[in-house]
């Protein structure tokens, strides 16, 4: 007789919520934890189709109550990073016995998770990407890894990661255990967080703009110096980084994406950069180094956030 | 038998421009140079006439042909920075034996009429401000001084100088010739500097948000961040300040005011961006000095500008 399945909640099911989700409901009893009650009908309803780089349809279950969520295995917390203490809160109790996945963005998701649950906290940064066109219905773009690791200060055994990634491997999922995940997360921390903060000011999406180094007033002069003081940040907490930020960055300047904070400006609605140019500032002042232009950023954001509430 | 008196063109006839050309038609035989055809017919027309703190009608002459302009005595030039090579190159000879004066935001208006006319350059910097009603209407607002001083690559007299401050007295405004104008041009350059790129990027106009000082991710930080790196470029210049800025931007924060280059930001055209902290990070990179704060705000600017061409 096979063991039981595990059992995973999702909270937040955006596009990447959504990708998880779907993928982990073919070998796992899977949860949705959601704010709107017409989200969790229609999931309930209809299940989860994913079309794009995977084709697959999923019954899953779903529900707004906390009080009616069972105790779990493994979750993976997927919503915006400023949305992570307001829907974690009501529920880290039924992970005291599990583990949850920060694949979150930025820096900072890990504590708060640890403060409102006593399970093990995964440290984890996901490339995959993905466009979310109903509360049902999720394309999946970019089939690449989510890597995680131990979360230091929950001194969470290597082996609980190991096993979460085998099981996002085992639902079709790229997926890999890291003894040290710090270097793929500020990789990744660094890169979102200058193309993040210059397309939220410039309203410019990330385009050849952001790799240009041709003029004085050239804007790739600006992502060079963001990323090279991040770096220096990221040494002073002695993480060496697994890949090149302003590599990623001159190859995303190709796609003309519009990075998230862009979207959340144009919707006026709070933005990550306090988990990312915000998360670099305050760790540079924390580790007495110098952060200014990251530090700048983050002020300018934080004012046109202000902006709104005139 | 009195003198005949003397001959001024106000080139470009905005608010600053039509405050300059309606007080000055009192004492001098004024003409306006403008772009529009409308504009010079309804000048021609009506006059201009003078609200506020000042209130009273006037009669001038107003054209957009440069042949159709004899030779001046005195130049104002009032346009916005950005437009003054523009306007000024095909006025430029008519200056030839006479001086113009550069009433204009930030540094480097001075240059661009040197090589373009073989007149007297006059450095100024005007604190009186105005509100344009119509071509033929402009409300007189602050009834504050224009500080004026040689421009030194033209070799102008102080005499020279002195005798247009006078003229401006005569008309009815406040003006003061200074052996250096560079202090009272460098502390409002500082000024608008900082206020006017923070308020572009964040679209916030000049509120109490720019003084406050309280939490880490306050604006006010990186208002007092700016404005001492700028003290340290004009320091490395030899430029002892007129004015505290940070003290100006104290006061200014009170007002709720939206600087120019917010207005330019809403409307999608061209700031002067290149002529405040661009100018501050070009005079840093030429001292030797470091600006990375206003070479961050200015490429950002500039990466603005260049959404709206997308």
């Amino acid at each position: 007789m096979p063991d039981k399945p595990p059992r995973v909640c999702i909270v937040g099911c955006g596009a990447i919520g959504s990708l998880y989700a779907a993928h982990l409901a073919r070998v796992a009893e899977v949860w949705a934890f959601v704010r709107r009650a017409a989200h969790a009908e229609a999931l309930n309803r209809e299940g989860l189709q994913v079309t794009g780089s995977h084709g697959f349809s999923v019954r899953l279950r779903a529900d707004t109550r906390p009080q009616q969520l069972p105790q779990f295995d493994l979750g993976i917390v997927a919503t915006k990073a400023t949305q992570t203490e307001a829907a974690f809160a009501p529920v880290g109790h039924l992970f005291d016995r599990g583990a949850v996945i920060s694949a979150q963005n930025g820096l900072g998701g890990e504590e708060i998770l640890a403060r409102l649950t006593r399970g093990y906290v995964i440290r984890a940064t996901t490339f995959m990407s993905g466009t979310r066109h109903s509360d049902t219905h999720v394309q999946y773009e970019l089939d690449t890894a989510t890597w995680m690791g131990p979360y230091e200060d929950t001194q969470t055994p290597f082996e609980v990661v190991r096993q979460a990634a085998d099981l996002i491997v085992r639902s079709g999922l790229k997926a890999e255990a890291l003894e040290d995940a710090r270097p793929a997360q500020w990789s990744k921390l660094i890169f979102n967080a200058a193309v993040n903060a210059v397309s939220a000011l410039t309203e410019l999406p990330h385009s050849p703009h952001f790799a240009d180094e041709k003029q004085f007033d050239s804007l790739g002069h600006l992502l060079h110096d963001l990323i090279d003081e991040a770096k220096s940040v990221a040494k002073a907490a002695g993480v060496e980084l697994h890949e090149d930020p302003w590599e990623m960055n001159c190859i995303g300047a190709q796609t003309n994406h519009p990075p998230s904070m862009l979207a959340d400006i144009r919707n006026r609605v709070s933005t990550e950069v306090g988990f990312l140019a915000g998360a670099i500032a305050r760790q540079a002042k924390l580790l007495g180094v110098e952060a200014p232009l990251h530090t700048a950023l983050y002020r300018m954001i934080k004012g046109k956030e202000a902006s709104w509430n005139r």
